[in-house]
């Protein structure tokens, strides 16, 4: 079950930008510095160590009372216990997705244009993350760059949660919450940063 | 629930054999030639494209009573309403896809050793897929080759039935049977023929 207010300050995970620190302390630190949820992409990684990295990172991010979604595998999601899953449009169908898991299972859907959020608020999502906001590059998939306008149309045509994502740092996050979301995601505004948390808390006094 | 004579002759797809021949097709002509089982892989697909593709060739071999396996993607089974999911060794535990998807859903592992075999037995698996039995150019993930005895050895150790993959043909499938095995399957020696149907009669014709 969402709890809106998690939707503050999502952070999603990238391996590739944390140059060898571990991903458990990462997101830990992350956390400590604000974070209220956190979704880990493995776009890589064999499902196995997806699952087990799913694992470790699910038993830290509980211990600290903070959702954990999983990006695209609903399969290594409730396999892993976690909070929820991330359905891109190339994912399975948020429908077939709300069915197999049920109705307190987190579910999360990118879109970026009002309909495709109606599309996915009917079809039992929990919130929406939509973007690119601003220009990115740390997400391939994101795709074209929205804008403030392009938020605050796909925030103003559902009743779900919306949050924004792509190229969102310390100096333009209150302008993506102005606009009606629900919060902020990040990847390299946190993860490519020396001090993590440090990072984390600057986005948090932003738009938390 | 695994009837163990579906197992016979057991097609796994790849629709880059088939040179733009349309896989329902390819897969209705095996069907007809006496393919008993059939595993839809794909590794490259996005998720909604192998979704889709698994529902339209789950209408197919649904109406010819034969059962239709995913590959690797537990969801993806789940969601198309497939009657199992088949995983490796860098996919999902057994134990916990069992757990996610009932007793009566179909769970096959690959195992090449005995240790391995009775390992997925435990965890609730209902077949083995054991190979490479013989040297072989179209799966890059089966291994090492294990040979006739390394089939016998998988089959002796396991009371679920064990099919053997990997390099086989109408010449060689009778050897597979006489060491154990359920039945065989296969993916060029069926997909890459120009008369799909008549390389499956060929084949059951050993086999079956």
């Amino acid at each position: 079950m969402l709890n809106p207010g998690s939707l503050s300050l999502y952070l999603c995970t990238d391996r590739k930008l944390l140059f060898g620190r571990p991903l458990p302390e990462a997101v830990e630190a992350a956390i400590a510095g604000g974070v209220t949820m956190v979704q880990l992409r493995e776009k890589d990684a064999p499902a196995r160590e997806f699952f087990d990295i799913a694992r470790e990172v699910l038993a830290l991010t509980r211990s600290r009372g903070v959702p954990l979604i999983i990006n695209d595998r609903l399969d290594i999601a409730l396999a892993a216990g976690a909070d929820g899953v991330h359905l891109g449009q190339s994912d399975l169908p948020c429908f077939e997705a709300r069915r197999i898991a049920g109705k307190d299972f987190i579910i999360g859907i990118s879109a970026h244009t009002p309909e495709g959020a109606l599309s996915a608020q009917r079809a039992g999502a929990d919130y929406i993350g939509s973007g690119a906001v601003f220009p990115t590059g740390s997400k391939a998939d994101v795709g074209a760059v929205i804008g403030i306008e392009g938020i605050r149309a796909v925030a103003d045509a559902v009743k779900i949660p919306v949050v924004g994502i792509g190229g969102i740092n310390p100096g333009n996050a209150a302008s993506v919450i102005a606009a009606g979301a629900a919060g902020v995601a990040v990847i390299s505004a946190i993860l490519s940063q020396p001090d993590i948390r440090a990072a984390a808390l600057a986005l948090k006094s932003c738009a938390g």
